[in-house]
């Protein structure tokens, strides 16, 4: 069935004129940031509850029509394309903090909320949400597709940062998981369940985040290497050390090309870590330390970025990271690859992935959240070269082979989508009809998200 | 069915002569240390290989007989007992660690390896496995139980420490998840799935560990206190200022005195915040520098226990104080309670219970993992006397009452297992479904561990 008057009807009973099937909204909201082509749906929906969305979504489910949650569009990997059609909830509108205790370190959003908003809330508070995949996405979508980013190696990712959800069901059922406790050992684990499985087992509508107090120190710096072996080295090192870093990035000469391009930086061009310390300030001071006799012994070089415009200056390029790369080739796309490896493979999957980029004749800058053996190649692509589209699938498939020959995974972060469900089944032979069963007793109509992940 | 000549032929056919049906051994495998009712199964078999659990678990589903996981029998709510009979797979002979990887930080163990046997192995390396439930139990039992403990509020619990596992499904698949990478966002969180779900959803037999490295400096404290509401406010301010300790646990007035008399101790009498700090030496100095000034303001007293046969000893009787609690009432048994609140409500929770304790004439000592908001009472009991059973049943009940009214939950480590399944549907009244259909998919002959959790 597509959308019929009838349904029309029922939806602006709910939301009122909080829906639109303007040709420049549905194109909107049938696009992410990728390379994938517009998928747009029938209708966007703008729900303000948990109740309007659980609304709307039993009426879909009854008339049997897709329902595509959608944030702020910032998925890699089509995400949030309506391959069938169907109803998007436009989930911007759900932007309130619901509730906030400084004491517990937690706060209660709803889906809609941005990171960079909930920071601006709570920041002055002294408390911080740490998660940063970069952009600023919605707490909803972070949780949907389990981000993680550059303070993960500290902070953790999604997963660890969320202590419940409110999510409505494929038949529009309000459940919640989780709860306020810091721990809990009460039946399966819904929460992580429904968090990184991208709309397709539920609508996450609520997020009850655990919060971080700002540390009392934070010191920064960059440390430029011969080669990348010797940065990964230093990342190893201090892995092992357990030294207490909240940011570890690695960029590499192309990628440092294009910061300093763009964001008219004068970093030496080389293989470069950026760090950033938290905690207090002697811990600080004695983990920088030992961070900086590890860069020293390999052979790099180490700058402190101390005052926090310095820093704050360093962190802003290298989350625009990917539009100085995009700006290199006018005209071109980017796609970010994204695969990760335990830690001691990490040099030689970054070194092959290179040699096989020359083999290829492909241009694709590096960055990687390393603390986590996550790096992502970044391919700048003439849109109208179809041959040069077909190199990059050929070298990511290949990449990500290798990567699963060492026990690494074909997505550190940003998840299946559309976009590699072939590698879903490569990488859990086994385990992907475990996801199909799961997915049959929860959505047994495929109401949710139909066409990604499983 | 029951168990017949022909499965037990069959499952010779497997493990040779590694099965058995004498009393003593049935009635030891349907026993765990909790006040439940032993409930023997009808075979016991020890596989060695995730082939041989595989095999067996084929067997009883074809004829419909259940299996129960066996670890080493430290679970505290009846998760072990054989509800409908059937076989019993005690893992203990899966005791070979797979692989270890220094420079990863990781390791693959068989399920029946115990958390002792593997600290054993890897601290002579420099790597330590920090989740510490008390109990010497089988790595693969702490993965199935979600286990947690004194060190989770630095080190987190078995879900942030598990990176993939080896399962057996209902039917005999073997199905392998998560691998190796520090992070992955391909597809649904299975691993998170398994792990907690107390053998009802799989058999766990492999597990893929995250492991620390010892750490530079070790250091411990007790602190005694005139009231469980100083103690509790040093707690709060401590996790609001993000000091990096590592444990952080709260003995009453009665745990103390257990602990004494037991362990030839001579504890200040009173409440008392036992801590430990990890990390470089700067920053173990920095953080003890500063909960002893909390401490202090707190009007607390504050001790060091700098060597190491100090802090052995502290923690020796630490995680004896059940046996303690025991000893005092001789011919007693224990039954400890599991609740798990929001720090801000922990010092009004334990006043309540405590209060009650009174008014229910009530023995209970109480230990806690105050960092994480988590306190076990441990009632004991006379077993002769139903009445005192009765009034500590109703005293729990209230005490979770109290906890899911404000955000809680009714376990915070010791799972569902056979004991909690009311409270589990009254915590999460609309997610039980959720788990039901879960179970359902994944197990629709309830072969697996059943009446348990769900």
């Amino acid at each position: 069935m597509g959308l019929s008057g009838q349904l029309v009807d029922e939806i602006t009973a709910v939301v009122g004129d909080r829906w639109t099937t303007s040709a420049d909204e549905l194109a909107r909201h049938g696009q992410d940031e990728s390379w994938h082509l517009p998928l747009p749906p029938d209708l966007v929906a703008y729900p303000e509850t948990t109740e309007e969305v659980a609304s709307i979504v039993a009426m879909c489910h009854a008339a049997a029509l897709p329902v595509v949650p959608f944030g702020v569009g910032t998925s890699l990997e089509g995400g949030i394309g309506a391959e069938k059609g169907g109803v998007c909830l436009d989930l911007t509108r759900m932007d309130r903090i619901l509730r906030l205790s400084i004491d517990d370190l937690d706060v209660t959003v709803q889906a809609g909320v941005t990171r960079e908003q909930l920071n601006a809330d709570i920041n002055p508070r002294g408390l911080m949400f740490p998660v940063d995949p970069g952009a600023n996405a919605t707490i909803g979508g972070m949780a949907a597709t389990g981000a993680s980013g550059t303070t993960t190696v500290r902070y953790g990712a999604m997963p660890h940062n969320v202590l419940g959800l409110t999510v409505v069901m494929a038949d529009g059922r309000i459940v919640r998981t989780g709860g306020r406790a810091r721990k809990t050992s009460a039946g399966y684990d819904l929460t992580r369940l429904f968090v990184g499985s991208e709309g397709t087992l539920g609508v996450i509508t609520e997020v009850t985040l655990r919060l971080w107090p700002i540390p009392e120190a934070i010191a920064a710096a960059t440390c430029a290497f011969d080669s990348i072996d010797s940065a990964v080295d230093v990342v190893i090192a201090a892995t092992q050390m357990a030294l207490p870093v909240a940011r570890m990035e690695l960029l590499d000469e192309a990628a440092i090309e294009a910061v300093n391009a763009f964001d008219d930086m004068d970093l030496t061009v080389a293989p470069t870590l950026f760090f950033e310390f938290h905690g207090m300030t002697a811990a600080v001071d004695a983990c920088a330390d030992e961070i900086q006799a590890l860069v020293t012994d390999a052979g790099g070089t180490f700058a402190w970025a101390v005052e926090a415009e310095d820093r704050s200056r360093l962190w802003h390029a290298r989350h625009r990271a990917y539009w100085a790369m995009l700006a290199m080739r006018p005209g071109c796309k980017g796609w970010p690859t994204d695969v990760c490896v335990p830690i001691s493979e990490l040099a030689q999957a970054i070194r092959k992935a290179q040699y096989d980029l020359e083999e290829s004749n492909l241009s694709a800058p590096l960055v990687g959240h390393v603390g986590d053996g996550n790096f992502h190649l970044c391919y700048i692509i003439d849109p109208n070269d179809a041959d040069e589209f077909a190199r990059a699938e050929a070298h990511y498939e290949r990449m990500i082979a290798r990567a699963l020959a060492v026990g690494g995974t074909c997505t550190g972060e940003h998840g299946i989508g559309a976009g590699k469900r072939d590698f879903l089944r490569r990488e859990h032979p086994e385990g992907i009809d475990v996801m199909l069963a799961i997915k049959a007793a929860l959505d047994p109509t495929t109401t949710l998200n139909p066409g990604k992940v499983v």
